[in-house]
Order: structure tokens, then sequence, then C-alpha cells
């Protein structure tokens, strides 16, 4: 039967996409809702005293009342940028100016996505103090660690819903919890989260939440920010008085809609879809932990997001495994997409990434990661063909590896 | 023949779209070029090391490549963004940032978008010190102004290339002569003549430039900005290390793809374009001189936009005009898109804009004025329709006005 799969894929040429943390294919349904935008209702839906103007704004409209759907917020609390890195700079910069007399200490976790670390610099610049949270080896949130760093001069704490290289969920209700008392602001980064598992804003107690419209077959170029009515911010970017003053720039419309109608079909097909990769994760996770020794899952065991696996090896080279996987026509990534291209890879060279480090993994036997994350499309011959061809390559990386040999004394 | 010319377009409910200051449709070609990317190519370009990441990367190269070209800029001049208010974002804080070392005070022109100008407060916030330089009746910038304004403290001097409201092109290659002697740096937004007028970066002079897809047939969501090689600037959204380090976030591939061919085909049907849009707009121009009086054009008389006409008539309001020319299903603008949103009409109530405040028109007899913007679907039939219709209208705005009556002595 195994053989047959193998067969199957190889002879077809299939290629087998597990990388759906870094995008997904935009859903043909999403697809249908944003043509007519390009060229019938093209209009500027600032334009509002023309004809042109009224369907785009209309459509646009109707995508924020899909997307407060799936989040339960408000619809006036939905704000439309162009990508999840905007939204959180957006957040940051804008809920720290806005709130500055209150207080100049910022908290950021230490396994956040670079869209949020990087903004450190900057911050510190405009006179900002910036602190992080410590993690678990599970990459969870160490509350007391929060709690002792929580001085009285903090005014915002930007902890990420998921994270996208190791795939623990962090307990954003006992840290609003927390942060409510307190009277700290509380950003959480859901690009990871949003549209992909349940997400209730009221519940989860924040006051800013960003999402990413490609992270759940929604086009690229549409997400945004939840941002809690009542909650000061200023606007990141100067311009027109779009998005009630807080984004300007023409809106991307057809993107928009997608946007929308994405949030419709994930709100529809949440519990089908989260029970399906589920069960599919942990049929490679099972499979993987029978299969292969020396490896050691990153994130936590259950806490997680669904469909996503992720592992490294002692003594093989993530990116190493990366491309073998590749060529064998299975999609994978090793830390973030974001921090995979050349100017990433020369300053980090192949070590651990930045998370790995935060999870306390021994440099000195792990040489980068695997993440596997699964998406709709996805089978279990999918599962299968990978679980059956990932040990031949583990075992042909390691026999390239004098370190590992030196190490098994072979 | 004109009635027979009306009676065609008022059975057959023809909406005439002389707004394309605003937007513009997608060209169906554009269309076509982007549709592969959505969810065939849909990977992530940062996904370097995975087959899926290469196609995007491989389009989102080669759409730089056509920008570059349309520009006559270098590849690697062109950073991409989602939108012309981002790309001023990044020019002026990135700019203003990267060069705060040599002196802090910026100039614009009294009528830049509002995506220039509404940075001045935050820029104040950050110390810098903002001045602004006058136009002359025409809308020019007024170079001797200009001079006595550029002081040794001065970084940054931003000058639109066109003016969407009232049509005029600026000189900006005796501002950017100017400018470099001084060496002081040079930005111009270029929304309204990239991809529409021939735009040469290197004969311009500028060491930065804005341009918008979406004022050519492309799509919304891709912008950018020519930024000069050797020119500091500093990122504005940080993140990733997408757009070579100065703009982070998983970039637009279909949109980009769209830009790209949108500038393909303006580079190629330039010099076309731009004839039949300075036809049509002459003709426009003429019949309304012809036909309407107390009506006074706004902008320069040569030095426009082709295809632009814009003009305001003493005693009748811009809006009501618009309005009542968007139900004789003809779609025009009064003032920017941007601006003619809820909040800015709070704020503005029925005054003349800054544009028109600054190129001096009478408040008391100014209340507003029209631009048409021709585009390429235009014919001179629709021409014909409005010099047909506008007169009859701005008579029965006339008729209503108790200010008109008075001072024509009715």
């Amino acid at each position: 039967m195994l053989r047959c799969v193998l067969w199957y894929y190889i002879c077809l040429m299939v290629r087998i996409y597990f990388d759906h943390a870094s995008t997904t294919p935009v859903d043909p349904r999403v697809q249908d809702a944003m043509r007519p935008y390009f060229a019938q209702f093209f209009g500027n839906p600032s334009s509002i005293l023309i004809e042109e103007g009224a369907e785009p704004r209309k459509a646009m409209d109707e995508a924020r009342v899909r997307v407060a759907h799936l989040l339960n917020a408000e619809t006036e609390e939905i704000i439309f940028t162009a990508s999840a890195t905007e939204s959180n700079n957006l957040a940051i910069k804008g809920l720290a100016l806005a709130n500055m007399n209150r207080g100049k200490r910022i908290l950021f976790s230490d396994i956040e996505h670079y869209s949020i670390i990087h903004q450190a610099d900057l911050l510190r610049t405009l006179g900002f103090e910036v602190d992080y949270v410590r993690v678990d080896p599970h990459g969870v949130v160490d509350l007391e660690d929060l709690k002792k760093k929580a001085t009285r001069e903090t005014i915002l704490v930007s902890i990420m819903h998921a994270n996208l290289e190791i795939g623990t969920i962090e307990p954003l209700k006992e840290i609003g919890l927390f942060l409510k008392e307190r009277a700290i602001l509380f950003h959480s980064d859901g690009a990871g989260t949003c549209g992909q598992i349940p997400v209730d804003v009221k519940e989860l107690l924040v006051d800013a939440m960003t999402f990413s419209g490609h992270q759940y077959y929604g086009p690229k170029g549409a997400a945004g920010l939840f941002l809690k009515k009542g909650v000061a911010l200023r606007p990141f970017m100067q311009g027109g008085y779009q998005e009630m003053g807080y984004r300007a720039g023409t809106e991307n419309v057809p993107a928009l809609v997608g946007l929308g109608e994405a949030s419709r079909l994930a709100a529809e097909e949440m519990t089908e879809r989260v029970e399906r990769l589920t069960a599919l994760g942990q049929r490679l996770w099972k499979g993987i932990e029978k299969e292969i020794d020396y490896l050691h899952f990153t994130g936590h065991p259950t806490r997680r997001l669904p469909g996503h696996v992720s592992f490294w090896i002692e003594f093989v080279e993530g990116e190493s495994l990366l491309l073998w996987l590749n060529l064998n026509n299975i999609a994978s990534a090793s830390g973030s997409a974001c921090a995979s291209n050349v100017l990433a890879r020369d300053e980090t060279g192949l070590k651990a990434s930045h998370v790995l480090t935060a999870v306390g993994v021994p440099p000195e036997i792990c040489h980068g990661s695997i993440t596997f994350s699964l998406g709709r499309e996805n089978t279990e011959a999918d599962v299968d063909y990978a679980l059956s061809t990932l040990p031949g390559i583990v075992e042909k990386l390691r026999e390239m590896s004098p370190l590992y040999q030196r190490a098994r004394g072979g």
C-alpha cells in the first residue's frame, strides 16, 4: 500500500505543500468573489458622491462585517491594512505613540515575529524602553516573568497568539486577565490563528489583534487590525481619511472583498477544517515519532495549531533537510518565510532561529528545525507519502554528517 | 448629431467615467497576467529554498525590471509598496530619519497630496521643522520662494510631479538642478504622472519618486518608490527582509505582477495614449470654454496632464455640480478622492480645497471646483455628451443660487 502511494506521487510529480504557515493558495470561491472588483466595480470607495464609488464601498463594508463576525468583534473595530506586518507596525507604534503620556515601557515575548521585534530599535529612538518576556521550553509565555516585568511604567504588551515556527498557542486569556487588572494595553499578532482556529477577541481580552488574509485562503495584500472601541491609536501612515482615519491610502477593494469572503468561509467551515487538520497533523506526528530517532518535536505537544508539526533532529541541518524534502516534492519551512531570504541567512548562517534559541534548544546539536504546516488541500495520502520519504532522507543526511557519526560512535 | 449622441447615452444609460485621477479600471491584459498568481503560483517569494517560492520570485523580478524600464531607473532602485500613500510615507519619514544628522528642515509645496502634508505633525513631533513653498496662480511652484526657503538646515524637499486636482505639471528638472547644487534630497510624488506621461527619473534629477499602479490601469494595492542608488533611507515598516530590507511584509505577488504588466503596456503605448488624451482633453476644454461663462479653468493652461480639464464656476458649488453630473451619468471629481469622504467634508464643509486656496481662488465666489480626468476608454462621443449636458446643469444650479442672482443683478 505504502509503496503504491510512493509510486503514485513519484510518477505524477505531485507536489505536497506543507508550508501553509508561509502562505496559502487563494480559494477559488474567494477568487470568484474578487473578480468583479478589478474592472467592473473598480471605483475608488472614497469617491462617495459618484455612482462608481458606491458598489466598492458597499463591498468593503460587507467584508468588514464578515471579518468582524469571524473574530466576534464590532464592525467599526476592524481596520483594514495591506499586510500583517503593517498591522503589527500600526498596532505597536500607534498604541505606543498614542499612550506615551502614561508610560514608555513596552514588552514583547521572546518569540515574536520579526515585524514585532524589529520595531524595538525605532521605539528606542523614540524614547521607549523595550523588554522581552521569556517563554518555557514548550514556547509558552512565562506568566511569572511577565508579571515581574510588567512594571508601572509599562503601557503595552504584545504577545503573539500562535507561533508559526513551533505551533504553540499562547494562553492569551490568562495574560489578558492580568494585563486588564494593571490597565496595560494588550496587542496580539493573530496572523497564525485568525481564520484558522476559533478566535474571539472579547474572550481573549485583547485590545488589538492582527489578522492576515493570505494565511487562510484569502489573497495577499489584505490584512487588518482589530482595535477595541475606545482604545487610542495614532495612525502610522498619514494621508487621506480612509479607515476611519486610522489608515490612509486608497483601499485595495478586490483584495479586501477576498479577505471578507475568506473570512466568511473560514467561519462557516471552521469546525470541519480544524477537525480534519487536527487528525492529519496527529497522523503525521505519530508517524514521525515512530519512524525517526534522535528527533525532538518543538512547541507545545497539545496546545498547538492543528495540522502543525515541527521538530529538529540531532546534528541534521534544518535547511539541508528542507532542500532534500523539496527535491522529493515536499514543500516545508525552516524558520519563518520572512527570515529565510538572503539577508537573514547571511546574518544568522545555519544557527537555530531566535525562536528555537528562546525555547532552549542546545545549539551544539540543533542546527535548525523543520515546520510542516498542513492545509485544506492536504490528504492522508500526502501524509503517508511524507512519512515514507522522510526517514530515508534523514538517514542520508546523517551519513553525510561527521558530527553525527562521532556523537553516535559510528 | 449632438441630439443623437444625447439620446444614445440616455437610452442606454451609458456611464461616462471622467475620474481617472481617482483610480482606473484594471486593463484586461493586466488581469490576465495576474491570474496565475492567486492559486497556481501562490507561494511566498521569500521561501527561497522551496520550488513554490521560485516562480513568484521570478515574476516579481520581472515586474521590477518593467517598472524600472518605464521610469528609466535601475532595477535595484525600485522598492515595491502597497500604495502611493505608503510610498510617500516611506520616502518622507525614511529620508528624514536617515539624514537627520545633516539638518532637520523639510520643505513641501503648498499643493501636495494629504499623504505628504499630513506627515508634518508627526515630523514636528520627531523634532523636524516643516515649511511650505508657494505656488503661482497656475499652481506652478515658485522657484524664488523655494530658493529663499531652502536654507542650509534643509535636507529634503518634496514637490509633486503633477497635481491631480488642477492638472499642473511641475518643473521638476529646474527644481532638481537647484537642489542638486545645494545637496538637498529631492522627493517627488509621481502618482499623477508615472505610467501616464513620459517620466525619466534621471532627467528629472529626483532622488526618490512615488509611483502608483492603479493610476495607470494596474491593480490597487501595488505601488512603489524609486530610490536613487546610494541615497540613505530608513525603513518605515519594520519586519522581515523583503524589498532589499527597505520594506517588510509578504509581497502581494499578483498585484505586483499586474503593476509590472501595466508598466510594460504604459511604456509600449505611451505616445499613442498621450496623443489621444491630449486631443480629447483639448476638445473638452474648448467646448467648455465656449459654452459656459463665468467659468475659470484651474492649473496651467499648457503644462498640464493630458486629458485633464479642471475649473470652477462663480457661485456654483463644485459638489452640487458633481452630484448633478453624476445623475446625468458623468463621473467626475471635486477635490481629490482622498479628501472627499465624510471626515474631510465635516472639517472643510463646502470651502475651496487647500489646492484651490493655494492658487488664490477668491473664496467668496469660488465654492469648489470640478475635475474631469479622461482615460483610455473615453471617446469623442463621451466628450460631446458631456459638452451637451454640462451647460443645462450649470444653468439649473445658477437659477437655484440667490448669491449668483444677486451678483449678476438678476
